[in-house]
């Protein structure tokens, strides 16, 4: 088996054509899906309960009688944190605090309400206060993140959310130990081994059983994708996540090991995931190839490695690292490396990346698991306008105004003109009516 | 004509019902709305202009020759500040100064990068950075807000985005003047005279002459809100607004006739438009409502107003205070005036509101033109997890990671641990080969 990644170069005539092909991800919706989602939607917000234990016996292959069986109680998840083993256990709970520490830092930087006075006495601001109930949804299956379900929680937590209702599917039953045990440690209000759109239209509708939440945050495939975009609007959604992606930019002078596993971290998730290397250095290019071709038969998950790395990676060797970090602005990647010995040379320089990993020690699963910073990231370029999951996501603000008697004199006559100028003439009135010599 | 606004009591037996009954407002979407939305942009993105300019010409009977006809150069949004009377260019430029001053403050209180090391020496953070370049919807027709121009503009400029791109439908071609003049005074870099589905494509996906944005924000019509929706993941957007909302909280204390003037400046705007008071004394109640008798006629839109009251407005008397706040809550009001003569005693127990009035002199007008804060606020309930337009709006966070040599020894072992548990050993294989003593 071998991985090879397309190999280009910036200076050659055929870059960009090449370079295009190899980005392009299209994350068109798929209609047939998109209208058995908004079936199973319907379905659900009309029929509750019901809908949703026939499409989990039907898509989970899981049969119960009532939806209160599909509930994980606080003794199941407890039991499970028990008897997973003691490294998992410390390894879990070390993790949590240091995303718990780092996601407090976070709020009081930019989660705290805020407010002044002008010079009339007049008071402005706003009030930020978290969110009344929210859904985390945790995949199942082959691809079950204990990681992600301290990753959505803790936030939620930290921002002060009182109820975090978990849903996570159990196809034939069969429950990831770590999952739950990943719920106990988080905190996790109630959680229901229900998944698919059926899960995603229990939180945002509400059942008999399952609570409606104010917003669902956490990754899924393709159908609970759509359906939290159908839902978005009802409740609030995080983001619509696609493949994930690496983007490691060297100066060469980090062992290429290191980066081959870096690649690999990356491309082990799913064969769409994309690994891309930009380095100015075609000798350590090379060195990162032999590594790569050295390293894959060693990894269990190689098949997957080996589809994503050849079907969607690249090798790029640039002119410099400066035109290095100018592909990086157009990538916009989810997780960009800077495995440089000088990375705050080039963290200036990049612009658009969900998390930036400065030096040769950070490597981006250090940052999956427990660094701290959030690891639900935005994708496909989407870090151009959003950013990673985070508190202020769990969090709302509220415009506070108080306007003092003596600012509504000055403010009244500004109002009214640009009202009537609007055509609105009660919004004039009612700032009028506040003028004290009218 | 007469408005009638419903009125309620807490302590009725059919309350619930009565409460629930003119709550209610589907935002479900329309079928053929959808489709027919579907089928513009896709038409756009494939044929671009072209197709851009047969809309144009369909729906706002607009013909012209090439787009570039469509875009309003910086000297005719110049010459229309010129032309407006001076009463309106001064109350243009006092809004918006104070405008920014506002969002200034907000970029200052929760808008800028943040970063610590921890113990040991790894630096942990976020960059915050402006979008690239944003799209501006501005509805045109019937309802065209300059003040709109100012609220979505400002905060753009004040985050550091350096394109920004306003479209405006001009049905026939009829400018709006004042619409020019704010576009001037809030310095957009572009304007182009187009609206409906077509231009939030046009925006989304770029064409041969409208530059592709990151995110689009702004109010529009049922076509524009579906479109919005529909671009969502391609570029950012801020919210899909529903029918404007009013909520007094009233403790008796104010002149009955500005109330009744606040509740007509939301029901001016459109049928749909909703404005309650919620107020625990009987005789203060009557007395709104005969105001309203006695003002509604000297209305030049009296016969909206009288619509959207009679349909969607209600008059609830409350047990107390507390009560009025606790429903005040359920519904979550984008505007939510606090009309009591001690409104720092019920502010704390409001949770969900776009905007917060607090006090009889802050007329909710003063802060929909130039108090500071934005206008554009969640409407339909979304406050319950959503948040008025603001500088985060327009900015977005990168984490920011470097793990020294020595945090490495520590989360490597975390890490490898988790990503063993998950089943992904590159991530842990990663980990592992940045300890030392391995």
């Amino acid at each position: 088996m071998k991985a090879t990644p397309a190999r280009l170069r910036t200076d050659s005539a055929c870059f960009e054509a090449d370079f295009q092909a190899r980005l392009h991800w299209s994350a068109d919706q798929d209609a047939a899906i998109e209208q058995r989602v908004a079936d199973i939607l319907a379905d659900v917000r009309k029929r509750g309960d019901a809908a949703v234990l026939d499409y989990t016996a039907r898509f989970d292959n899981l049969q119960v009688p009532t939806l209160q069986a599909l509930e994980l109680t606080q003794a199941e998840l407890k039991a499970a944190f028990d008897a997973i083993p003691s490294a998992q256990r410390e390894a879990l709970q070390a993790a949590a605090a240091r995303v718990r520490s780092y996601h407090e830092a976070q709020k009081k930087a930019c989660g705290e309400s805020w407010s002044y006075r002008d010079e009339d006495g007049s008071l402005l601001g706003q009030k930020v206060t978290p969110l009344d109930r929210v859904g985390i949804y945790v995949p199942g299956g082959k691809a079950a993140y204990p990681s992600s379900v301290l990753m959505n929680a803790i936030p939620a937590h930290v921002a002060g959310v009182p109820e975090i209702i978990m849903v996570v599917p159990t196809p034939r039953g069969e429950k990831n130990l770590l999952v739950l045990a990943a719920a106990y440690v988080a905190g996790v209000t109630r959680a229901f081994t229900i998944g698919g759109a059926q899960a995603v239209a229990a939180l945002a509708y509400g059942t008999q059983t399952v609570p409606k939440v104010d917003k669902i945050t956490g990754p899924g495939n393709a159908y609970v994708a759509s359906a939290k975009k159908h839902v978005f609007g009802t409740v609030g959604i995080d983001m619509i996540a696609g493949p994930s992606e690496i983007l490691v930019l060297a100066d060469g002078t980090t062992p290429p090991d290191w980066v081959a596993m870096d690649l690999f971290s990356q491309a082990e998730h799913d064969e769409l995931a994309q690994s891309i290397l930009l380095c100015p250095d075609a000798a350590y290019i090379d060195a990162v190839q032999a590594a790569i071709d050295r390293l894959l038969p060693t990894m269990p998950r190689a098949e997957i490695i080996a589809k994503s790395l050849t079907g969607r990676g690249a090798l790029i060797h640039t002119r410099s690292m400066e035109e290095a970090c100018a592909i990086s602005n157009r990538i916009a990647p989810e997780h960009l490396e800077v495995s440089s010995h000088e990375p705050h040379r080039w963290e200036p320089l990049l612009r658009h990346a969900g998390a930036i990993f400065l030096g040769a020690y950070t490597s981006e699963s250090l940052g999956d698991y427990c660094a701290g910073p959030n690891h639900v990231l935005p994708t496909s370029g989407t870090a151009r306008f959003s950013s990673p999951l985070g508190v202020y996501d769990f969090q709302k603000r509220s415009s506070i105004i108080e306007v003092s008697a003596q600012g509504a004199q000055k403010l009244g006559p500004i109002a009214a003109t640009l009202a009537y100028g609007e055509g609105l003439q009660a919004h004039a009135q009612a700032a009028e009516m506040r003028l004290k010599d009218r």
